[in-house]
């Protein structure tokens, strides 16, 4: 991968060298409207007081294209110490850290240090939390700070340069080098690489034994089928496994309780708190559920216009190639895959577009519920665009396509009216194609792979090569560039010209590295019986993929905010979803497929036995799945083993610190005057009883006290319990006697 | 109930007024072989110095029926206070309780005082548990106390008779009467007694709805089935969320965490705990599943020994009843009902017993591990014998009785030949008895609650009262009896023949009371829809089940060890199981049977119909249970509420103890030094940054130190900032003037 890092080979370049120990830098955008320029000084004022007063030290450079650069950091150390100190706290009080911090705070970070993750986390939340949280409230774009147009961390590339290094001679990428992400870009980007590292080395079996049966068994094979469910629910159950194990050792596990409040949230009315007592705000759950029912008609309207769009290419599609034999047909070839091309990404934009208004809709108080509720409309949105080709293929084409390509004569009447010659066009009779699921499964496993790759790496790359030579030759004629490197410090002036580069990047969104591989994890799922090499294309474009999702963030994207996981969230229940979907199709596809090799027709299919083998092979799949829940949660992870032996280090301190060292119970405290053992005086229970007598004759006590008199002691029971053992047992052997004799 | 209260009339019965302060009984067998009794001895002398040595009084007195009644209490407050204090820090640091106990410990008492349940549950704790935990290490019938027979607590009749009455004068029991049995006979009796409750509440609607379906709708009537399932997925979630409310308002959430060690438990090696450090008793959990997997064969022994017997039964009574119609038919068609009385409870205790060893085979650690295992058998075994006739004949008798009947002519044959007159048996034409279906449900879910509610309470009370009768004639002519009373002091007589009694009772087995509950249940989601009046039986049957439970702790057995639990348990499953199959099923009875009903013919339905309907019902089960469960997670529930106020209260106070009172964040401790907002004298950019370029020459620092020097304070950065913006209007401006001219 030496192309990769060529793209670092400029080491010497002098603005890359250092980040002045700049926290965060914010792009405040000067409105080009005169009108507006008083309303921008006096929020720009507001925005410097602002940070001011929290403790952020300022300064504010030209930013180019009528834009401020404003660079802050967090004046004293004793301040970040304290932001540190009670963020620790209030995560022990979650449950999130086991130990309370020390109270000693010199001697505490020296032990437990702060990372870079930590510091520009906690300085984020400073410059973005309510005022009345202890933060400075400016939220990019929304209100008051309208003119602020982004807030982000710089990169740091010596870093990022030493990373994409080791990550393009590295084979297979080790815990340690996702603790060094972790470090760095926090717990959220880490979780994502982790969840892919995870991905590519469970890949290695399916890859090998995809192969061996691609070779052996050949397509639709039930054994293949049964194997790939089975992996999908062992790695479906490992992931969750180990999400948490990893959660526990990066000391996370449970943040996601911890719930950042959305400026955005627009409340009804306040109420008081039942839990706190303090007033908070609440929008009404009936209106939001009434909202989150548009969510049907959202997916009815992806599905009947994203289906409708790919339906009629498909149409068109197989018209033209399999039925239409007539002129211009090399050209018409390309008909639908234009179509898509021009309509497909069109549509997603806009759909996409609606998903993020309805889930804005639908008002959340926190970030972690939003981004769960986009996430799912996202999933649904992709899950058609990503299947819908394939399920027609193999669920309409195949079995039903004797019976409705005859519809397909609407083209033709169509296209007649076009040609105005009133002659039917020249077809050819038509018979199923049978390759053709494979080959879509081929295109979507390998082809559209690499596109994708092309389309997220290389294409933004050579876009952001061409805009800035552009840039620069109109800068040039304009003299602005120059103007303002003129402007800078010389020491300065490298610097700022690389951070103007970074503020016009674009803002890294792990949801769309996450998107593309459960649908890639889709796919091995769903569709892989129908061509076992799946998995192998998968191994290498992951491998690919893990250093180009690397370079992404280093170079082509904002340095991003270090938030915390602990876990893959959402994506969760889709991975899920689409191993448990698997489980059907699967079934379904061997059984129409697999019947169909053997007399060669696959019309004359049983509708009862397609049912029952979709039936068995779910219930199957069901018991597969909470057996292998049960035998992984019997292993023990390292990191839920360690976090146990904190708990009980932490308990017996505590016992410890209570009953003294001998606190595991074995001494009881005894009282002197208690009943022990006395020394054995030989007593006669006649006797004893007699006493007892005497006492309750003398008006010596209450039945009940008198009961627990007659036998003072241990002794004095073990006495009259052998007295009693020898009556019953001779009275026992006199029965016999008398019974024998 | 006029009839329950008179159980209790003997209210001056002078031996049930007082138990003496007892709180533990230990019944001593003596052993009848005069051999064993030096060895009973010196066991018997084991027995009284352990329990003195962990702090009980003992008094021993003669148990009758050659055995020693040992009364212990434990002797000393200090002692008791000491056990509760230990046991409540340690739900403390479990996370059982939310405050860890005060430190004073006299206020504390009195703040949280000591129920009995838990007086009575730390007591049994001291005696059972091993010698190394700081207890006595008695366990019944175990090695060295063999001559154990059992350790019980006594009954406060006091308390019960009110119990008794209270209850059956009452319609309807609230939360305060469940409370009270808690703090009796601790949660684990108390969460049956709330499970029957909740079940009885929600009976209420199926009862109602099933009369008006059963008058309007009919038999196999898809809306009455839709609205069962819909009320069985309601009450399943509602249950659990009302499951973890109780265990919060109890104060015993999480304490399933807490495992008590099974004394029976074998190991094969010691090691190492991972997480304690300390020594600990393994056995390899291969081995263990090794034996699991005997679960298979076994149900599979079930399934095919009581199956088979089902199967018989069933065939011989449709050949009697609707084939034969020869001689002595009146007579012949008890046969098979006199078969199963026979053979079935033989074959289920025989497989219980069986069920037990397996249990005891696998080996379990703790107590909670082997109860599970052993319902989880248990609910197989009457899993079985339950619903095996009614699948019968809705999946085998009436869709395919036409090809079997046939096959009977094997009972004719057999028959022929025991009369020997080689003529073939009077029969009649066959024809499937369609109400055949109904009776069968009919018959489990009334007559056999009926038959249930007597073999559970009114024959082991004419039992009880028979044998006594026998006995006290027979001990009259011996003159034992007699001479027992004759030896006891007068004032103790009474209470020590009531203890005599109560050492006969059962054990109170509170899975048996579930078993039954959740078998029930069971009828009616899986077949209520062929009779909609299953829920009033039942909703009947349960007012009279909770009140002859009550009698039978109260009356019939001994008061039951105390023990805590957070949840009903493995029955959870069971339910969650039965729910779902009734999806199925109830989708598969209507298709089957509500069709039919319209063409006369149950036999032309469609495999692929009824596979479809199956299908549709289970997975919009699935999905109706996702809804729901999201839906009942949104309301919240009291007691995780007062959890969670409690918690924050918690972290509040701690919160404060370290931040002083202002702990929410508002203010931010601020370095005097720091830069804050200053006053604001006129300073020009360009002076400023002169200054600092001066700086810079004189080498007065790092790049890093001088970039954060320019603007000294934020007013700087605010005149700096101001001056930036104007010039970029400025410009804006002149080149819109530029464009404009």
């Amino acid at each position: 991968m030496a192309g990769l890092r060529s793209l670092y080979k400029d080491e010497a370049e002098p603005g890359l060298k250092s980040n002045f120990d700049v926290d965060y830098v914010i792009h405040y955008k000067i409105p080009t409207q005169d009108t507006e320029k008083a309303e921008a000084e006096a929020a720009f004022i507001q925005l410097i007081k602002a940070l001011s007063t929290v403790g952020f030290a300022t300064e504010v450079r030209n930013g180019g294209k009528s834009s401020l650069l404003v660079f802050t950091k967090i004046a004293s150390d004793k301040l970040l110490n304290n932001q540190v100190y009670r963020s620790r706290l209030q995560d022990w009080l979650y449950g999130v850290r086991i130990h309370a911090p020390n109270q000693d705070v010199n001697k505490y970070f020296e032990d437990e240090p702060v990372s870079e993750a930590e510091r520009l986390r906690l300085a984020y939340l400073l410059i973005t939390k309510p005022r009345n949280e202890g933060g400075a409230g400016i939220n990019p774009k929304t209100g008051q700070w309208k003119n602020v147009s982004s807030i982000f961390p710089l990169h740091d590339h010596n870093f990022n340069r030493q990373w994409i290094q080791q990550w393009s001679k590295k084979y297979y990428l080790e815990e340690g080098d996702i603790t060094q992400i972790r470090d760095r870009f926090g717990e959220r980007v880490a979780f994502y690489f982790a969840f892919l590292q995870a991905y590519f080395s469970f890949l290695l079996f399916p890859a090998a034994f995809g192969f061996a049966a691609w070779l052996l068994l050949g397509q639709f094979s039930w054994f293949y089928a049964i194997v790939n469910c089975l992996w999908s629910v062992v790695f479906f159950e490992h992931w969750k496994t180990k999400e948490t194990d990893l959660a526990v050792q990066w000391g996370v596990r449970g943040v996601s309780k911890i719930q950042h409040p959305r400026p955005q949230f627009q409340f009804e009315r306040e109420a008081q708190d039942p839990v706190t007592g303090e007033a908070i705000r609440v929008y009404s759950p009936f209106k939001r559920l009434a909202r989150q029912m548009l969510q049907v008609p959202f997916a009815l309207a992806c599905a009947s216009v994203l289906g409708g769009l790919i339906v009629s290419c498909f149409a068109i599609e197989i018209f033209i190639t399999e039925v239409y034999t007539g002129p211009f047909k090399q050209y018409l070839t390309f008909l639908p895959t234009i179509l898509l091309t021009i309509f497909m990404p069109t549509l997603q934009t806009l759909l996409t577009q609606l998903a993020e208004r309805l889930t804005a809709l639908e008002n959340y108080e926190t970030h972690d519920a939003h981004q769960a509720s986009f996430v799912q409309k996202i999933f649904v949105l992709n899950f058609i665009t990503s299947y819908t080709p394939i399920f027609l293929t193999a669920f309409i084409y195949v079995p039903f396509g004797k019976i409705l390509v005859p519809y397909l004569d609407i083209f033709q009447l169509t296209a007649q009216k076009f040609t105005a010659q009133g002659k039917p066009l020249p077809t050819k009779s038509w018979e199923i194609n049978p390759d053709r699921l494979t080959k879509q499964v081929i295109y979507f496993t390998v082809t559209a792979q690499i596109v994708n790759f092309a389309t997220e790496v290389i294409v933004p790359y050579v876009k952001r090569k061409v805009f800035k030579a552009v840039e620069e030759v109109s800068e040039k004629k304009n003299g602005n560039g120059d103007a303002l490197k003129q402007q800078d410090l010389p020491e300065e002036a490298d610097f700022l010209s690389r951070v103007r580069n970074e503020a016009e990047l674009d803002v890294y969104d792990v949801t769309v590295d996450y998107r593309e591989m459960v649908i890639q994890f889709g796919y091995l799922s769903l569709f892989s019986v129908i061509w076992p090499l799946t998995a192998c294309s998968f191994l290498v474009n992951n491998w690919v993929e893990a250093r180009s999702d690397a370079m992404k963030i280093a170079i082509s994207s904002q340095r991003p905010i270090p938030w915390r996981a602990d876990s893959i969230g959402p994506w969760l229940n889709a991975l899920g979803f689409l191993s448990w979907l698997g489980s059907l199709t699967s079934a379904a596809i061997v059984f129409l497929f697999n019947s169909s090799k053997q007399d060669g027709s696959p019309w004359d299919i049983s509708a009862w036995g397609l049912l029952l083998s979709i039936l068995f092979a779910e219930h199957i799949y069901l018991v597969v799945q909470i057996v292998v829940r049960n035998v992984i949660a019997k292993l023990d992870s390292p990191g839920l083993q360690k976090e146990r032996a904190q708990r009980f280090q932490m308990r017996k301190q505590l016992l410890e610190q209570t009953f003294g060292a001998n606190a595991g119970g074995q001494e009881v405290e005894l009282e002197t005057d208690g009943p022990a053992v006395r020394g054995g005086e030989k007593i006669t229970r006649a006797a004893l009883e007699e006493e007892a007598r005497q006492l309750s004759t003398k008006g010596g006590g209450s039945p009940e006290t008198l009961f627990w008199l007659r036998q003072r002691g241990a002794d004095e029971t073990i006495q009259i319990g052998r007295a009693l053992i020898s009556e019953v047992s001779e009275s026992n052997s006199n029965k016999t006697k008398v019974a024998t004799q």
